[in-house]
Formats: C-alpha cells, sequence, structure tokens
C-alpha cells in the first residue's frame, strides 16, 4: 500500500499567498509587490513590517503611528525576566526564545482573541518584545542583568541596546536591519507551514509562533546561518579556504550556505546582503571582520567555479550576525 | 493562478506511519495491530506506551524495566518548578505545558542527541515528566505547592497523587488510564503532522512536541474534549438535554463532540470510554456525577435519534476528565 505514496510534500501545493512571491525563474522575491532589494535599501524593517501585515507601505502618519505602537508594547513582565534569569546558559538561543514566546503567550490576557484586530494587536506586541527577550537571554549567558527598551531608539537600534548597552556605528543598524527585511517572509517554508498546521486547528497566535520557532531552529531552515559560521569557524583562515572547499566538495561534505531548494541560479537577496554585510566589515574594521569577509569570497568564488552553485542569503548572514 | 488551487490537505497522502492504523471501514483503530479496546482494557498505559514505541508488547521483565526507566526519569528541576510557580493562574492549561515542555528542553544538556537511543530516552523523559508539569500548574492554579512524585505508584497512579495528594479508587484510575490508551495514537493528525513539519527541518524533538501542544490545543482538534464539557455546563440539567439539543440542531449551531472527519458511523474508541466513565460515576456516586452521565446519555440519543450522527472519543472524556 504504501507503495503508492509520493512521500514529503515536494510539488503539493496546499495554499496560496497574497504576501509574498517567490519567482525561481527570475530568481527574485518580492512582498507585496516590492522587490525586497528595494525595500532592504530603501526602507527601514518597520516599514517593511508594516507593508506585509497592511499590504500597503504607509505614510508618514501611517508609520509614525505603527512605530508608537510598536515602543508601546515593549518590555518584559518581571515574572519573564525572572524566567530568563533561570534558562541553561548552555541552551540553543532558539529553544530559550521558544520558551519565552511560549511563555508570553501564557501571561497575555488576550491569547485567545483572534479577532483581526486582536491579531494584529498580538502580532506588534511580539515584534516589540522577542528582540528584548534575544537580548536579555545573551546578556544573561554573559552574566549581565538585562537593559531594557529605550523608546527614544528604532527598531534596529533599541535591539543592540538591549544586547550591548550602546548603539554602534549607522553602517552596522542598517546591515542587521537590512537582514530583517530580507528574512521576513519567504511564503511557504517549513517554519511558516508549521504555524499554519497549528493555526488551523483554531489554536492561539503564540501557540503558532513558538511551534514556528521549533521549526526555523533546525539545520534545514533557520539554523543555516548559524551553520555558516560553524563552517567558517571550522576553516580558519582565508588562506586555506579554497582548499577547504575543494576537499569537501571531493568527500560530498555537506556545505552549509549555497543552493536553494527553489531558487536554482542565485538568491536575489545575496548581493543586498552580501554589500551590507561588506559595509559593516569596513565600519568595524577589525582584522576578525577581514578574515571572515575574505574566506567568505574565497569560498564563494570556489563553489561557484568548481560546481555553479551559488550561495543563498545564509552565507553572508551567517558571518554578518557573528560579527 | 490561485484558481488552480485545491486548498488545504484533505485527501493528500504525504506519508505513512507503522505504529497506528486507522480503518474508517470498520471503524476501528488499532496499534502496532492491536485493537485499541483490548490494549485499553486489558493492558495499563506503560504498556501501551511500550507498544507505541517499540513495536511489540513488551514481556514482563521488558515491562518492569521500561517502569523503572519512567520512574527514573520523573521529578522536575527546582527551576522548572520555579516557573510554574509564577505562571499565570487563567491562563488555558495547554499554555502551561506547552512553556514547561518548552523549558524542559532548553534545560536539557542531551536535547540535540538526535540517536534513536536519545529520543527514547528522551520521550521515557517527557512521559515521565509532564504529568508533574499538570500536576503542578494545577496546584499553582489552587495556591497548592507542588506535590513530587510517588516511586511506588504506576503512571495513572502517580498523577492523580501528585495533583490530589491521595490514589482514588481503582475504577477511577482505570478510567484515567484507559482515556490516555484510547487517545495515545491515531496517526496523522494535526499535532502528529505539525511535530513532523517542525522535525522535519532536523531541530529537536523538544520543539516538536511544544508545537504538537500548540497544534492540540486547537478546539478543531484535542481541545474539543475541553469544549464538550463546556457544552454539557451550558445545558446545565438532565430535564433540559433533549430540548437542547434538538434546538442546537434547529438553529445549525456547531455541537462538540459528535462526528469525526474520518469515522462515519461510529467511534470504536467510544463504547470503551464510555463503560469506564460509567464506571467512574458509579464509584463517585456524586449527585453531580450522576447528572453529567445522565445528560451525556440524552444528548447522544437525540442526536443519533434526529441526525444519525455518533458521538467521538472527546464526548464520554470530556466529562470524565472533568469529574
Amino acid at each position: 500500500m504504501s507503495d503508492d505514496i509520493k512521500y514529503g510534500l515536494a510539488g503539493v501545493v496546499t495554499d496560496d499567498t497574497a504576501i509574498s512571491k517567490v519567482m525561481p525563474e527570475t530568481n527574485s522575491l518580492t512582498y507585496r509587490g516590492y522587490p525586497v532589494q528595494d525595500l532592504a535599501t530603501q526602507a527601514d524593517f518597520e516599514e517593511t513590517a508594516y507593508l506585509i501585515w497592511n499590504g500597503d507601505l504607509p505614510t508618514a502618519p501611517q508609520l509614525a503611528d505603527f512605530k508608537t505602537q510598536e515602543k508601546a508594547e515593549r518590555g518584559l513582565s518581571a515574572d519573564l525576566l525572572a524566567v530568563i534569569a533561570k534558562y541553561n546558559r548552555d541552551a540553543h538561543p532558539m529553544d530559550t526564545v521558544r520558551t519565552s514566546v511560549s511563555f508570553l503567550g501564557q501571561e497575555d490576557p488576550e491569547t485567545e482573541d483572534s479577532s483581526p484586530e486582536g491579531l494584529y494587536t498580538k502580532s506588534i506586541r511580539m515584534l516589540a518584545k522577542i528582540p528584548e527577550m534575544v537580548a536579555a537571554d545573551y546578556r544573561h549567558r554573559k552574566g549581565l542583568a538585562p537593559i531594557g527598551p529605550d523608546a527614544s531608539l528604532g527598531f534596529s537600534e533599541n535591539f543592540f541596546h538591549m544586547c550591548f548597552g550602546e548603539v554602534p556605528a549607522p553602517a552596522v543598524i542598517k546591515c542587521f536591519d537590512i537582514s530583517m527585511t530580507l528574512y521576513a517572509e519567504h511564503s511557504f517554508n517549513a517554519s511558516t507551514f508549521a504555524a499554519r498546521v497549528i493555526a488551523s486547528t483554531t489554536s492561539d497566535i503564540y501557540s503558532a509562533v513558538t511551534g514556528a520557532i521549533g521549526a526555523l531552529k533546525g539545520p534545514l531552515h533557520g539554523g543555516a546561518n548559524e551553520a555558516v559560521m560553524h563552517m567558517l569557524k571550522e576553516v580558519g583562515e582565508p588562506a586555506n579556504a579554497r582548499e577547504w572547499m575543494l576537499t569537501a566538495l571531493k568527500e560530498k561534505r555537506k556545505i552549509m550556505g549555497f543552493g536553494h531548494r527553489v531558487y536554482r541560479s542565485g538568491d536575489s537577496r545575496v548581493p543586498t546582503m552580501t554589500d551590507a554585510f561588506k559595509a559593516m566589515v569596513d565600519i568595524i574594521d577589525t582584522p576578525e571582520a577581514h578574515k571572515y569577509w575574505e574566506m567568505s569570497r574565497i569560498l564563494d568564488d570556489t563553489m561557484v567555479e568548481a560546481k555553479g552553485i551559488y550561495p543563498n542569503l545564509d552565507f553572508p548572514a551567517g558571518p554578518a550576525y557573528y560579527l
């Protein structure tokens, strides 16, 4: 009986989405009709979030309102901060943020409100609070007290402030902000699919996002940018990079950050992210930053030369996040 | 373009499972070839869990070993108990158990071990610890200190001990144990599907179970037995039951606990669960217990008479869990 089964869901269309459009023919990606490269460079992440949720780019007053709403939803409860202080310092960061979002869900008295307005408010709530969950956990691992949000700062600046207690150079902020836009939407990926399966039972939005974070963790999905950084650390030095890649190809090892299930001849998000990574490297200007930049260039060139396979978004995003 | 899409996954076969077999033609369900009615009445829940995970019923020494392993994995960390003490007393219990399992995942130093042995150990760990998560949360809501596990008690007895500080009559234990067996497996339901989507990214088992709990919460899935109890409370008295049902049918209201996506002429798990519910009612012997029993009978008879639609497992399980 099981001989008749086409295992997995490759090629099965289960639903469509009006939010983003992945076009493998032209290796391009649009959100609500706008190419992501344009959004990443010309809009900030808050504008992109507004666009994705509302269907149109905001007017200036709409954007100001949206930013005010996001700022008003910032701040974690004392209970959640106490829970974060109990986290295992060696845990995978996706396991702790998954736990924090789940805690937020049980804490929210409006969890079960699934009206469009209720879901919109809770989406802004998660947008506003998840960065602080990540930042507080990051500092907890280093034995440092959490730093609360600063309402004078935008989304990306505030994230750095809560992580490090300072706001870095604009090129660094912009690099992070670009990555947020480029990663914001990709139609029916595994984490979105997990969220939709959960929501299909009419469970609540926090349950759906908690499940999505669990899916995003996997090395075959969102965990890939982390895996790229593990690879760069293994390579060690730019001088080893070409040889490392050729050996890895010869041994048919799995190489992270190259190729894509959908894009076959280059991921349109890569040039924008690579430019932002380079701009950040130049501003940081440390030997380590230049090392990872050079190593990336050599690995990329070697792979394209040897196999004609192009890097995906995780390839520049991995070292950019690390730095 | 979207005109071509067959929305949803109804009728799409994505994989098969060797664990359970749902046979709509005969309204029957087997686990590894054994009818669930036989397992529910003749085996205990630990034997059923062993069967599902190992493929065969255990020998006496294998079962003894399994029970020893389960007992050894019982007990929550002081950190997790402290987190439970911070839970919102009005939260949905599925939101808090989801958070507890997520916390357990970040706490476990072996989270990423996905070897068959590692997954088996973590499965026993969750089997052993989830009841205490539920019991501690239940007591927290009542302002009571948690009660730790008792290694002299079996799985179902221990759960009552941790909830109430005492072990009820054998008929009550057996009713609960039967429900655990009847709910243990149902091939490709929504929560299993959510878990498999998450696991497909090679994320970890706690992420998969956390997502599955989120899916199971939904009123269109596991939340249905809770919804049955809300319905019984709304009906109020056996004397109202027939009229309530006829009015609800006339008004085309959604009636919980009847019909099934797969079983069209009766769910094979219902007679076993109904018998166990009745045995428990007779032992408890309170006016409330008899009231819910009588009300259930009238609602069931009225629905079958008016529409020919049979109750599903959630119909007897809802009031049994409540009592």
